[in-house]
């Protein structure tokens, strides 16, 4: 398998994470660089979607890929492997979040030049990534049909805090319980400008209206 | 829908969470009652295999159930109305984990007299809850097929404390690429102790063996 970057994550020095996470976005900005930082639960299909969403988009935008864990560097190396893309792997030392300074290490070890996207694929964790701004311009998240329609009530700031949900493995709704109607509901409860994006990241089914969400927002931001 | 009694957890004051720990077990220890931590990721099926387990150990054993939640109520009263036993729910306020002062707030709320078990359903995180000591005897997690094999590999902590892994949704293993030989491998790989038990919880399927192992414990435990 390909060698990736493996860049080992400390912890912040900075107090005041909100005020960093504002510099850090003026100084993508200036750059011309849109960080998107995408959040799930473990085993939602984050890196998968990543792969089909890259591969939509790689002629049309420079991306690079930074993938937080707390040990492995599997999914970086999937993202090279499969989209042939910048990908680099952040070990968070057991650490369950990353705020800006920590995203801000990561994009240290990043050729940023002519890069117009970066995503950051943040811990697979539905709590404690979405109390800490990473600097990222959006925060999109992954839920996926077996971990059930009801989880925007269970983990409200976490939906309050996205402005996309796509909604995975859309393939096995017949096997599980889950309606897709009322997981709208449940998430516009917690953020009412939330698009909700049904995919199958396997079969590649509806990536392409994630990958027109993100052209856009991008095309916008570099405005 | 029926009630149930919720408890607004407030942060903890001790610093040392394994002495506090070490204190509520041996508390516990000499009110003859077994404390189970229960952790898994969000959506794993941690409520349900909870109601099919204490529906087949309710004749044998007093169970009482504490749900934390970050701020619904519908997993106690879920074990209520379908099990019928004592069943409370732990708000955390955002807080992502459990720590022993926490969970004696919890127990503090609980009529302990006479009961031989109680269950304590954590926070839905593969990362922070496995940080601290919750003073329970043990400490179980549900892996959910949909979630993937690879889990103990990227969260090694996780499984590193857990004496028991169930494996919940075996029925859906052919619309998966799950290999339940290589989780076990996996799992064994950061607990060579640890059991692993597959089961359907939505079925019944295999319920039984778990609820096997926990009336074992709590057998031992109380001798």
């Amino acid at each position: 398998m390909d060698k990736v970057k493996i860049v080992e994550i400390k912890k912040s020095v900075f107090e005041n994470n909100d005020k960093d996470a504002e510099r850090l976005r003026g100084e993508l900005k200036s750059k011309g660089v849109y960080l998107l930082n995408l959040m799930s639960s473990p085993g939602s299909g984050k890196t998968t979607t990543l792969i089909k969403t890259i591969n939509l988009l790689k002629d049309k935008l420079r991306i690079a890929v930074m993938e937080a864990d707390i040990d492995s560097d599997v999914d970086a190396i999937k993202i090279k492997e499969a989209t042939g893309i910048q990908s680099i792997q952040l070990h968070t030392g057991g650490m369950c979040h990353l705020d800006a300074e920590m995203t801000r290490q990561g994009l240290d070890n990043l050729d940023l030049d002519g890069t117009d996207l970066v995503i950051l694929e943040n811990v697979g964790n539905l709590v404690c990534p979405a109390e800490f701004d990473t600097g990222a311009v959006r925060n999109a998240m992954i839920l996926s049909v077996p971990e059930g329609d009801d989880k925007p009530l269970k983990y409200p700031l976490m939906f309050s805090v996205c402005d996309v949900v796509v909604v995975n493995k859309i393939d096995v709704l017949p096997y599980f319980d889950f309606n897709l109607g009322k997981c709208k509901e449940y998430v516009r409860m917690r953020n009412p400008h939330a698009e909700v994006i049904p995919i199958c990241a396997r079969t590649g089914e509806g990536v392409d209206a994630f990958a027109s969400w993100l052209l856009d927002q991008v095309s916008i931001w570099k405005q």
